[in-house]
This record gives C-alpha cells, sequence and structure tokens, in this order.
C-alpha cells in the first residue's frame, strides 16, 4: 500500500486507533494503580481508565510506527507496534515486552503521556481550578474522591509516569529512558503544560493578543501533543529531517487542537462534549474564537491543518498516514 | 583522617554540611523556577529557596562520596564532592558541571529530592490536606500565592526534579540519568511518598498497629530519604555489600526521621519547629508517641540509630563520617 501523505480517505483511522488503543487500554488498565494503598489507586485508575480519546498516546504510535517505516521507498511491510502480540500482553507485560522488543519503549511512553494528562485534568478540575464536576460525562475525581485524595492522586499520577518510562531492566535501551523522561519532564513542567496553565490562570479578564494567546495554549496543551510526536520519534530511530518534520507537525497539531476546543466550547453542547460547555465564556477566558470570532477561528485551525500536514510531506519517512488521519481527525472533530 | 564509623564527634558536621549545602542552594537558586511564566516561578522559588534543613540534599551528596571514598583502607585524600568549583558553579552551571564531571550528577540528584520533597510540603499544606498557614517560619504558599498558583507550582516542581535528572548531554551518562529517574519516580509515588500520604489520610482516628504505622511511614518519608542514599551512591560505583548496607542505612534514617518528627511534635514548640506543633494530637492522627508513648518512642529512635550505624560499619566504605553524622543529627535533633 503506498503511503498518502495527508489524505485521509486512504487510510483506515478507526480499524488502526482501535488496534492500537487495545494495547493502550490493557497496559493502562495492567499498570496504573495496581500496588498503591488506602484508596490511591482506584482514584488513579478512575482518573485514567475508561475514559477520553487517548489522542495523546496514538500520536505517540502514529510518531513510532512512521519513523520506524523509514525513508520514502523503503517502507516495510508491516508496522512493528502492529505486530504486538496481543495474547501476550494479557497474560502479562513481561511475556509482551520479551515478544514485542523495542515496542515496549513507545508503549510505556504511550501511557505515559496519557498520564501526565489525566493528572492534569483531575487538578485541573479542582474546586481551586477550574471547579468542574463533570469530566468524560462522570463526576470529577474530587467530586468522587474527595479534594484531598484527587490531589493526591494526581501527584501519584505524575510520578507514575516516569516510573513507566524506567523499567529496572534491559527492554528499553538507558538512553531511551532519558530521552523520554527529558522530553515528558520539559513537556509537563514550567516550560511546558504547567507554565501554560499558570498563564490560563494569570489571563482571565485580560485582553490577550494572539500572540500571547498562541504562546499560552503552545505551552498548556501544545508541548505535550508535540512531545507526544516526539517521544514516539525517540522509541525509533530518524534522521534530523524527519525529526524537524515530525516537530513542526506536533506544534501545528498542538495548536490546532486548542482552536478546535475552543470552537467546540462555543458551539458544541454538554452532553456531546462529556465536560461542560461554555465554561471559557462564562469564565471570561480568552479563547481563539472571543479573539478572531468563530468562522476566522474555523479558518486558522483549517490552516494549521495544512501546516501539520505539509510537514509530514517534507518528512521524507514512507508512511505517515496515521500521522496524517489523526490530524484531520483532531481538527474535524466534533467532541 | 581515619574513618570513623558511627563517632560523629570526630567529624565536622556543621562545616561539611556548610560547604555542600552551599553548593546545593546555588544551584537550586540558579535553576529553580528560572523560566517558568506568569508568576509560577515566583512560587516555586518561594517554595524552594531560603528554607529547610536540605537533610535530603545532604543525605544524596554523603553517599556519593561515601561510595567515591572506595572500600576500607582506600580512601581517597579529598571526596570529590568537595572539589566543585564553587566559583564556577556562581559563573554558570555549564562551567561548573565542566569542571566538575561527574559530581554533576550527584549535584543534579541532591536537588532533585529537595524539589519533590518541596513539593510535597506545598500540597501537604493545601486547605484539602493539612491546611497548614506556617511553613519554616512563613506563609505556606498557597497563603502567600493562592491555592491555583500553589497547586500548579507543586505540579511544576516534581516535573522540575526529573528534568533536572535528565541534562540534554554527556554530563550524565544516560544510564545514570535512567536510573535517577527510576529511583526518584518510584519514591515519589503511590508505592512511596503518595501512598504513605493516602495511607495518611485515611488513618486519621483510627487505631494503627505499631507494622501499621512503621509501614505508612516506610512510605510517606522513609521512601524518599531511602531514595536520597541510593540515589548518592547511584552517582559512583559500589558492590553489592555496600548497597545493600547503605539500603539498610537509609530505611533506618527514613523511619527514625519520623519517629523524630512524631517526638517534636509533643515536645517542642512552633517557634523551635517552625511549623505548627501539636498537630498530630489535634487532628487526631496516630503517631509513634500515641501508640507507644514518649519514653518508649525516644528509646525507638536510638535504636533505630543504632541500626543505622551498624549497616554502615557492615558498608565495607572507607568514609561514611558524614553519613553516620546526619543520622546522629537526624535522632538528635530539636527541630
Amino acid at each position: 500500500m503506498m503511503a498518502a501523505h495527508g489524505i485521509s480517505t486512504a487510510f483506515d483511522l478507526a480499524g488502526w486507533s482501535g488496534q492500537h488503543l487495545d494495547l493502550v487500554e490493557q497496559a493502562l488498565g495492567q499498570w496504573v494503580g495496581r500496588d498503591a494503598p488506602a484508596g490511591l489507586g482506584e482514584a488513579m485508575r478512575y482518573a485514567v481508565l475508561d475514559g477520553g480519546k487517548r489522542l495523546r498516546p496514538l500520536l505517540v504510535l502514529a510518531a513510532y510506527e512512521a519513523v520506524q517505516s523509514g525513508a520514502d521507498g523503503a517502507a516495510r511491510e508491516a508496522a512493528p507496534c502492529a505486530g504486538m502480540d496481543q495474547a501476550a500482553l494479557r497474560a502479562g507485560m513481561d511475556q509482551a515486552a520479551l515478544r514485542a522488543g523495542m515496542d515496549q519503549a513507545a508503549l510505556r511512553a504511550a501511557c505515559a503521556v496519557e498520564l501526565i494528562h489525566a493528572y492534569s485534568l483531575v487538578h485541573d478540575d479542582m474546586p481551586c481550578m477550574d471547579n468542574d464536576v463533570l469530566r468524560r460525562g462522570k463526576p470529577t475525581v474530587h467530586v468522587q474522591f474527595g479534594e484531598a485524595q484527587a490531589l493526591l492522586a494526581g501527584d501519584a499520577l505524575q510520578a507514575f509516569a516516569f516510573e513507566l518510562l524506567t523499567p529496572d531492566d534491559e527492554r528499553v535501551a538507558p538512553a531511551v529512558q532519558a530521552a523520554l523522561c527529558r522530553q515528558l519532564a520539559r513537556a509537563a513542567g514550567s516550560a511546558g503544560m504547567a507554565g501554560g496553565q499558570a498563564i490560563d490562570l494569570a489571563s482571565v479578564g485580560l485582553a490577550l493578543t494572539q500572540d500571547q494567546l498562541r504562546q499560552m495554549h503552545r505551552l498548556k496543551t501544545g508541548a505535550l501533543l508535540q512531545a507526544s510526536v516526539m517521544m514516539g520519534a525517540a522509541c525509533g530511530a530518524s534522521g534530523a529531517a524527519a525529526h524537524k518534520a515530525l516537530a513542526d507537525y506536533g506544534a501545528a497539531l498542538g495548536l490546532a487542537f486548542q482552536v478546535v476546543d475552543d470552537i467546540l466550547d462555543v458551539v458544541a453542547d454538554s452532553a456531546t462534549l462529556g465536560k461542560t460547555a461554555g465554561k471559557d465564556a462564562a469564565s471570561d477566558k480568552p479563547t481563539y474564537v472571543s479573539l478572531l470570532g468563530l468562522a476566522p477561528a474555523q479558518a486558522h485551525a483549517q490552516e494549521l491543518l495544512a501546516q501539520a500536514q505539509a510537514a509530514l510531506a517534507a518528512s521524507g519517512l514512507a508512511d505517515t498516514r496515521a500521522l496524517a488521519a489523526l490530524a484531520d481527525m483532531v481538527v474535524n472533530r466534533s467532541y
């Protein structure tokens, strides 16, 4: 099958996602909160399992498969990640790890970024932040388990992300472990997600410029989405050109994600979103819609999608279909 | 100078600590919150700088120097960490790093464990947890900066700990970076500090057995203290016997620290402690004093000190004086 840059209809995203999500869900279910005492594990699992689009893990795995597909014209018949033995995975990660080899790094990276995302939602929803009671159609963690347990569960999920990236054996090469921790820590911290949230807090009621809004979202949402792409790439081998192209793809996709989030906050209802709609306007937060207007924001999202697809075309990688389809899904989603 | 296991009077702890604390304070001051936007950096620095006993960083550096001192009879003249160029450190970490070589790993590990400790205090003090307004004689972070900023500052400090451990160059070997992240993540997470806090939350008003109390503290406080010792050791080279002995030392010291904390909560006043005294009894938390009584708790602390010193004697390491003196200080401190 030929690589089809930017033509998502040539690629069965639903099938690809379903197959890969099975791996991610099984791994998360097996790993998260297993040995956590005193109800902490229950809160951690509630925060992570059985919910969410899992966009970040899919980006990790899609980027990993893209770099493993090699340079144009040298595509492998089957992407290695698709070869993970699901029966072995169900029977225990040790067996699966032995069989899957380097895929263990990509699967761990996929789960780790999702843990960081999940912890950020738990803390974001708390009364001192967004004070939200509904998430993915369920009561938020602090509503279900109390504020103290929500705080601890978020803290423990962040630590567990780094624990997942550093297995105590040679299934993942130490240099890859270190690189993944480096990328994730930077994307999650004060120059990434947490920093973006601080800007967000400080921006309520202010009139931001588009540059300031972009900077906020580049940190708050974009850094972890871009890191997902780059962590997937770090689990394989890619040249400098592909590396640069994937970074561009991740940056455009990360920003597009937020623009579309702002649009959906206005045009969708709570039932569709699985969270409270209209929150941004109600809390007087600056958004792309409030800054640009609805139609220009929608046009901007399409521009960013085109940038992401152009970056993939320039990557020189043989098979970027999953990445292309994910970008298309991000921009054209309805929830 | 001969090694003097367990005889803290033979060792100038104040001089040793002062020299090493200078390095730690300079490094923290240079690294923490530097590029954090929107007031986040200020909150992070407030939480970390200019306060605290820095026990954990000192344990990292003492353990590092102990393993670098080699086996008994092969002690080096000067411990490598003492050779860090302070002028270079002031001039910029890059120069210091170049000159200090492998010491960079130990210094980063020392700062990283302190960041985890500092973040845990910020979150612990929040209204939904201990609701404490005084810490190290200053208003707590949420009192000073608001709850939302305190939550984010804690989150960002945890991420930054892992960022510090994973510099993007060869100053710290990738395998050491990975090992340090692994140890820190486990000590901080649900099978360590966060797990212990969850047990603590769930234990209010309950009658715990001594085993249950020990398990709670082994996780809540002991895991990070023990990890400090083991991370210091991981920055150097130690044999299996020394490794085991240092783990035993760290476990005994970690538990002793908490027993003494429980004692001080009863016998000291708030001005001396720099935090609110008598909180445990007021909040009906189980402690070693409530379980054993004051005098038996004090005797238990001395037993644990003897265990820690015995472990050092069994380590086969040439110079464990700093570790011995730190254990003595932990047990015989008055605040």
